[in-house]
């Protein structure tokens, strides 16, 4: 089930009255194409689908099989007590997964954004993500940075020509529709950035035998390592130096828990 | 309220007793950004939209405040009863409209498709077009066409190369990864197409100042103008030779009828 928060983040309170901890909100645990797969009910089986056929009879918040692109939204309480949201992959489901879980947890905007890859499961929804800036940046008065490899945006910058500071034709001004600081990292698991003030260590897995997909390692007081799309870890990243501490993993990608 | 089929579809029934006759299902009459707009819920003013804060409350088929992005499925019944269902542009909230209407309607599997432009309220959910693929398709024995202009192909082809084909590294073959045909049109309204057997005629509007978007004409024993995003009619698209015979305009444009 999408959205099972660790720790739990308070339901029903008011945002003057929000957690004094930090927490994990799941935005979304599932598959590329997300569950239910419209397959299964446009054109079921027989007998059908028990998951997908299941998938609609009750609210998302209490139905495991309804689950969208994994997502998962850092709730990082400062030591002053400020919240920060920090956004990891903004998937084709994004704009649901507002609706569903940012509402529920009273979350009201996003400070950063990091993609772990280019597919469309991690950035399709990118083009609904100024619906989550804070309204100050949606005025032009700061940019949200979103922290993503060369390569990762080199796919988004054609897909998404909109979002993505251009040179004018026939000068040297520069069109800026979108109020979001594209920031390059390396990709390495040496080269720790900093989100929102806190620290996220790159974790380089293999997606597939061909294809390099970021997990993060962060936290201060609970280490965590975020793996959202993986079929292989690599030696380098499991024996790095951001390993000689204690860890809790969570491993998020859905086919590897149901 | 989107999918308010004109005529309605009969609803409880099997695919086995469908409606002998042709009807329009749309599938989302909403803006852009679809509603409820997510910067209402989790930003909201004082007093809340009201629009917006009762769009949650209600299931989407009884609540005329929850919109997906703007899409049309034709129903189309052949002379011999068979149907074939044509979709006209496949936004931002494809998935979710195949989940809500495409179940509650019983429609199994589109047959063919029409881009209107290439903004992301039309083609963005490309990428899960193959969830509404019938299963012969998806084993590869036949291809969906999806009509479009060139102007649209090449917008698509950036933001989508694993849907269109490709010829591969150092030779002449291609690579053919999605069960889709590509067919340019022409965007005039003299140029009329056909997509599973039904006439077409492309009615080029202008969509903002500088921006063509198509609409259409097709229909036979009714004649439907079909606009989803226009803010001028071209004189030519308005007195063409298609328009000689009546017609029954419908303008889907949610912001022209709220």
């Amino acid at each position: 089930m999408d959205s099972g928060p660790v720790p739990t983040r308070p339901t029903g309170g008011s945002a003057a009255v929000a957690s004094s901890s930090s927490s994990l909100i799941f935005l979304g645990t599932g598959c590329s194409g997300a569950l239910p797969d419209a397959r299964c009910l446009i054109q079921p089986s027989e007998p059908p689908c028990t998951v997908c056929s299941t998938a609609l009879s009750l609210p998302p918040d209490r139905n495991p099989n309804y689950r969208c692109n994994t997502s998962l939204l850092v709730d990082y309480c400062h030591d002053d007590g400020a919240h920060r949201y920090i956004l990891i992959d903004v998937g084709k489901t994004f704009r649901e997964q507002v609706l569903r879980w940012f509402v529920h947890h009273e979350v009201p905007s996003i400070d950063s954004v990091i993609l772990t890859h280019e597919h469309a499961d991690a950035v399709l929804g990118l083009d609904d993500l100024w619906v989550a800036l804070p309204s100050c940046q949606r005025n032009g008065s700061a940019k949200v940075p979103v922290f993503l490899t060369q390569f990762t945006m080199d796919s988004v910058a054609a897909r998404f020509p909109n979002l993505v500071e251009q040179k004018l034709q026939g000068g040297d001004d520069f069109a800026r529709p979108a109020q979001l600081h594209w920031t390059i990292i390396e990709g390495d698991v040496d080269k720790p950035f900093v989100a929102s003030e806190l620290q996220f260590w790159p974790l380089p897995v293999m997606h597939g035998e061909d294809y390099v997909c970021l997990g993060f390692l962060f936290g201060r007081k609970a280490r965590v390592a975020y793996l959202s799309d993986v079929s292989r870890i690599l030696p380098r990243t499991e024996h790095g130096r951001p390993f000689h501490s204690s860890i809790r993993s969570i491993y998020s990608d859905s086919r590897q828990l149901i």
